[in-house]
């Protein structure tokens, strides 16, 4: 790998294999718009290679300022790599914002923002970091949730396993708006354009062994993906 | 790899690397189910190895039969591989269908649905069972869309990429209802429960560049995510 154009305030650097080989002008590098979609999205999906195959399991994962949480139970075998080595791994996060109807076949899509995060995964041993971490997943699902529930015993800490990425190589790609339908087209007899989709939290349900009488506290009644 | 469990018309084979090593009772070969899981998810994240190291990206997929089409364009780089040797690739197809607040930190969980696909993905090269997998992908994301647009060129044909990757080695996971929190915290002061989420198609949006007067289609008005 070469070395990476510098990276900024605003941006992180493009490397050669953050740059793409099509749809150049869906790329950016975008610092705020990475955190956001990486914020909004509830699980990342992760990809690590095993016996020289791929793997790609869905994961919770949340950001602290330019580090990328993972978490994992400490049975699981992508882990044990991990903490021997780090283990490469490549961490994707979708959002799908809008399917895009075209007037021909051929320019249908969807409309999404994702990131895609490159690096060497490695396991948190310090103490202090990993219970920062949980308690960061915990509030990056529902936020200001850990105010509200037991905190993690040392039995539990030791049973769960964090990984911590940097957020080095980053790139994220992004299809906004209408159907770029061929010109000659545009006249045709069919329908074009967007259905937005988003993703809505129904009414909160109680867990069938709940204390009767606790109330839905607001930091679930009024939790919205994303927010 | 050993030879898998001999599949069943209504189970696929578990084989090693299809086995889980943690959360067991979560795992499910169910044919209907992991069906009705490619069938909702709008799209999938394609792992494939990249000088040793994982990449993952998103997706458009469908569903025909036993066999699952991925959808891309000829410049890409993996799909240039798989023209010459056919690609290790692993597909993932998540569905978040909730959030799952425990009262203790450790025991907050995502219900979700996904679907691991492995294998090794082909070209596709006949040019009707390309036509049909175009189709069929136009279909997957609005049914009934492909009889009301302009079908693909032979141009357009020649320019998209259909990789062709049976179902053969497949696995689910689910995990449903209420939080499993330890016995000791069931009488905690914490409110527990699911919130569920759905992914919600919002009013059409008629591109700029409509010819003024075409209605919404039904198809299109009608359309939500898994129809």
């Amino acid at each position: 790998m070469s070395t990476p154009d510098a990276s900024t305030p605003d941006s992180y650097p493009s490397t050669p294999r953050t740059t793409a080989t099509r749809s150049r002008e869906r790329m950016t590098y975008d610092r705020e718009l990475v955190h956001a979609v990486l914020d909004e999205g509830l699980l990342c999906h992760v990809g690590f290679v095993v016996d020289d195959a791929p793997v790609v399991l869905p994961q919770l994962h949340v950001r602290v300022g330019e580090v990328l949480y993972l978490h994992g139970s400490t049975g699981a075998r992508a882990l044990r790599t991990a903490a021997r080595d780090g283990l490469p791994v490549c961490v994707t996060v979708t959002l799908v914002d809008g399917v895009v109807l075209a007037r021909s076949a051929f320019h249908h899509s969807i409309n999404y923002r994702s990131v895609v995060v490159q690096g060497r995964a490695e396991l948190v041993s310090d103490p202090a970091e990993k219970s920062a971490a949980l308690t960061a997943l915990v509030d990056g699902v529902v936020a200001g949730r850990s105010a509200g529930v037991r905190g993690p015993s040392v039995k539990e800490l030791a049973a769960t396993a964090v990984l911590r990425l940097p957020l080095v190589e980053v790139s994220a790609k992004v299809r906004r708006g209408d159907p770029k339908d061929d010109e000659e087209d545009l006249d045709a007899p069919y329908w074009a354009g967007v259905v937005p989709l988003t993703v809505q939290p129904g009414p909160p349900q109680p867990s069938a062994d709940l204390t009767p009488g606790l109330a839905v506290p607001d930091h679930v009644a009024t939790w919205r993906p994303g927010a």
